[in-house]
């Protein structure tokens, strides 16, 4: 659906969950409407706590606050409070929930309360479990900043915080009222974390969507170089397959939404034993989605075909697609201690043809081992 | 439903909240059957995290824990951990959870770990929300150690921790797998403990259970004694009351779960302006029964008889029913702050004959100070 809304086009994609359904706003300059949309989405708005990633406070997450302020009326105005989380995962701790529950407190936060999260990933985890947990949950937006949020943490109700050496060990599914996307706020995102969201928006076509894909194939330059359009039309395409697994699958009980997880049981041991931050996270996924597709050529499952059309597209989006320094010897141990394994047989999402994924249990370590040395160069 | 279970009497009762239900079993020196009620009741087992008051923790917390562990198999052995947290209310903490959640990552804990909560209402809402946070949510066994956890805390799905001057402002909802209640658990609890727990349980007949309420004035003196059959039926009866309004309204949505609140305005601001200690929580409810029934009377909404009946069953328990030093000057200003003030108007859960309440908004401010001060003697 697309509706023009304050002279912006505006697309919107909804995520089916009963009562729990939201619809994620996707416009390009449009962030003066934010403050409208939350009203009008959420109804009886009083009280706003925003918390914001100190890298996006100015412009964005200030604009906003004022915007929602200046929205009150004299008969219902509105109270905005604002604070700032130090950019980076170590902010996604224990203490830096115990600060936040406290500010919410001490800011008059009750049941009828809304926070907005401005930011990327980290932020949107840290306040959507702050959201999760305050008064036993409290309504929430989400405001994403980086791509990656925009195609992926935003959606879908994850929220949650590290335990040291233990990635998102605690948390809660609590889903946002709203989500609301300008594309406009990447302006300050450099090209490399840009890029790097581009690897999720891929994975979409691959699992879910062969007519995206073939797009993506098509505008993989207006891509890279953010034209607006183009962007939008990624953003919202990625959104619904990922609003439609999760619609499926809010809790992550039936299985379905592991698809989600293609190139990840991969991009998590290139992550852990690259070092953390040799590779962003797109970039991990990239490779690691060009070993699942390797492997899946290599067990029959799937035409070679499917490997080259995805190793041109992730080129196009200047993506990488090998790694020299793969050593499965070093990456096999990470992922028997991945939470895909079961019993100790190595369990994959892979291809059978772009768009359609299987999950498949007990694959051969040796079949691995060279899906991973083919792909060192 | 009463059931023979290895020649003891087990009596269940079944919360029915569809994919959530789970039923609470209540017996007198079956404990030694806990470890297979929660092998048969939970299925897959193979991780336990037990969390103890460390009052409760010998004999019953490690007893649990060793049947438990002695009942895995070969083919399928049970590993239990158990730790121990400090009485009293401060435990419900940030820095507690931090500490509980760590450990349950250390001993290994994963998605299929079950807790098992052994205390009074603290351990049971402080281990829920371990569970609730815990990889998302895993499932929690709840066995209470306190006669108020019996028949209340312990059913429902609250749990949570409190923020300094704030009591229960963080939590979730999240139901247990299964409630295993052994009244002889009782057997080392103060009586002045004990028989603040009645409060609750009359507090049920008066709100939705007549015949109950009948019982209970039949059965004082037997459950004054703590004789084994007559508090089983109390705290029989007593989650029945309390699981069906829960069935209705499980995250508080519908305003029904309102009613449990019976007493419990009145008793918030007893408890506040007497200092914190003062009066146990049963004992401040006691009162605030006696002071709601008699606005009730007052307004009109029902006959003085109610009034009479509630408070020789209070006395009957030992429990006060007069509070000489009440205060409606400091009393009134802690009820406007209380969660059930709308738009400033004082709501109440007033009883209209014994065994039926209703949620009155909007009360007279005069005729509150007038049934507090009548309470006074
Ligand atoms: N909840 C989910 O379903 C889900 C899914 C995937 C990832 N995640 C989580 O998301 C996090 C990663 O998200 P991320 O990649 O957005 O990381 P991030 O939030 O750390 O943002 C990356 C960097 O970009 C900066 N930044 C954000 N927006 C900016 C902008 N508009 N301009 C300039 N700089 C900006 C941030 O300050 C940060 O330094 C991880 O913690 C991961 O666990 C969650
Ligand atoms: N989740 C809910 O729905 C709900 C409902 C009501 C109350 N609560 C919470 O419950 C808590 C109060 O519960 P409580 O009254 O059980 O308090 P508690 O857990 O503090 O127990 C009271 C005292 O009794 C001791 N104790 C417990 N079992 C014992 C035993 N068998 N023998 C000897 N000593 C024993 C404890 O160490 C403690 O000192 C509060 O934090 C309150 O917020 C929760
Ligand atoms: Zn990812
Ligand atoms: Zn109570």
């Amino acid at each position: 659906m697309v509706t023009p809304s304050q002279g912006f086009e505006v697309s919107s994609v909804n995520v089916p969950l009963g009562g729990r359904s939201y619809s994620i706003q996707i416009s390009s300059g449009a962030s003066d409407g934010f403050a409208a949309s939350i009203r009008s989405a959420l109804g009886d708005v009083s009280h706003v706590l925003v918390i914001a990633d100190e890298a996006v406070d100015q412009p964005w997450a200030e604009s906003v606050s004022a915007a929602l302020a200046a929205s009150g009326e004299e008969a219902s105005p509105i109270r905005v409070s604002r604070t700032t989380v130090a950019s980076g995962e170590p902010s996604k701790s224990i203490a830096e929930m115990d600060r936040l529950l406290q500010w919410v407190l001490q800011k008059g936060g009750d049941r009828r309360s809304v926070i907005v999260a401005v930011g990327g990933g980290v932020i949107g985890d840290l306040a959507g479990f702050i959201a999760a947990s305050f008064a036993r949950g409290i309504r929430f937006v989400q405001v994403p900043t980086t791509l990656l949020a925009m195609v992926d943490s935003s959606v879908g109700g994850k929220t949650g915080i590290n335990l040291p050496g233990a990635k998102n060990m605690v948390g809660a599914f609590w889903q946002p009222s709203l989500v609301l996307i300008d594309t406009d706020v990447l302006s300050t995102l450099s090209q490399r974390s840009y890029l790097s969201g581009l690897a999720e928006v891929i994975k979409y076509g691959v699992i879910d969507d062969a007519e995206f894909f073939a797009e993506l194939e098509d505008q993989a330059t207006a891509l890279v170089a953010r034209k607006p359009a183009a962007l939008r039309h990624a953003i919202s395409r990625s959104c619904q397959s990922k609003a439609s697994v999760v619609g499926e699958d809010e809790r992550e009980t039936s299985g379905r939404r592991a698809i989600l997880n293609y190139g990840h049981t991969f991009a998590h041991a290139i992550e852990a034993t690259a070092g953390y931050g040799k590779f962003l996270h797109g970039e991990a996924v990239a490779i690691g989605m060009q070993m699942a597709a390797r492997l899946a050529v290599d067990l029959g499952m799937c035409d070679p075909s499917l490997l080259d059309r995805q190793t041109r597209l992730i080129q196009a989006c200047c993506l990488p697609t090998t790694w020299a320094d793969a050593d499965p010897d070093a990456m096999l141990p990470v992922m028997m201690r991945d939470k895909k394994v079961a019993h100790g047989k190595l369990r994959f999402i892979l291809p059978t043809k772009i768009g359609a994924v299987e999950m498949v249990g007990d694959v051969d370590e040796a079949a691995v081992r060279a899906a991973i040395v083919k792909l060192k160069s």
